[in-house]
């Protein structure tokens, strides 16, 4: 981002602020550095609850949210569960569609992009052999997944395209994350 | 998955109708294509709000669930937001937990294998300067991500690691998932 023509405030985004943040991580790199965390717990069946609060950025320990945001997730009855939450393949598309958007308005605050609305609508396909076992030449996870993005602004469709791209979760789908896995038994 | 010893219902879980899922999806494939969806609109700044109802899935639109999870984004301060919820890229890690939770619920269901507990801790590594657009050699998304899980059951943690493999959430982050953004300028 440049933070040359940086006032005020855009798309609701302190854009001086953001600017103090580019400088910030550019002198001190550690500064860019973020851990953030998830606490669940099963519940029954599909059923379970994650929580989510403190996280360490910025240099320091962030512990400013009094209470932790509490998440639940379970499977619709077609799925053997009881609806009492989101599925966990859902929770990924709320947050794809959240990080495009996020991403697009800072991004278009940081150059003087005013944006007036941004709608989205995501689909992800899934074939449940992979889930369920039945075949190993099909994946488990989404075989694709399609944004489409309605935005009124002054700037062009590519351009705001070019601005999604910069999207930690839209990096985090199209390209692997290397995950480690340690499980207990007590 | 095999349905040879599936009677009852097992962590909640129940077996006999897990069965015939699996019968359904191997004798008609077709009943194994799901399309799952999420709708977003922006709010404000680093908030907005998605909504997830209808899927479709088993050869058929699902329209069961009357009212839609209504799930809400933001960024804590530091990141220029007002904490209205958890931002992008801890749900993914809220995904990935209850995910790896559920597909090792479901699996050990299905084999038989009793499960009293679990919990989980999730963390993931996000370097800032990638999604600013500081560094090119910098990845936006998570750099990596553990997940720490403490089960209760007779079954061996070699045994339950091998069921949390089936996570399509897991598989998503693992592998690259194609995203196409189609942006709409109005």
């Amino acid at each position: 981002m440049s933070q040359a023509t940086m006032s005020g405030v855009v798309n609701g985004v302190d854009v001086e602020r953001l600017g103090v943040t580019v400088q910030t991580v550019q002198q001190d790199p550690t500064r860019a550095s973020y851990r953030f965390r998830a606490a669940n717990r099963w519940i029954d069946g599909g059923h379970n609850r994650s929580t989510i609060q403190s996280f360490y950025g910025d240099g320091q320990e962030d512990t400013g949210r009094r209470t932790p945001f509490v998440l639940d997730a379970d499977e619709p009855p077609v799925l053997l569960g009881k609806d009492q939450g989101a599925n966990p393949v859902e929770y990924v598309l709320h947050a794809l569609a959240a990080c495009l958007t996020t991403s697009l308005v800072y991004h278009a605050a940081a150059r003087g992009i005013k944006v007036e609305s941004v709608e989205s609508r995501l689909e992800g396909d899934l074939d449940l052999r992979g889930f369920l076992g039945i075949s190993d030449q099909v994946r488990k996870g989404y075989q694709s997944v399609q944004a489409n993005v309605i935005i009124k602004s002054d700037a062009s469709p590519e351009q705001l395209k070019e601005l999604t791209k910069f999207s930690p979760v839209y990096d985090i789908l199209s390209n692997p994350v290397p995950v480690s896995i340690h499980i207990e038994s007590r």
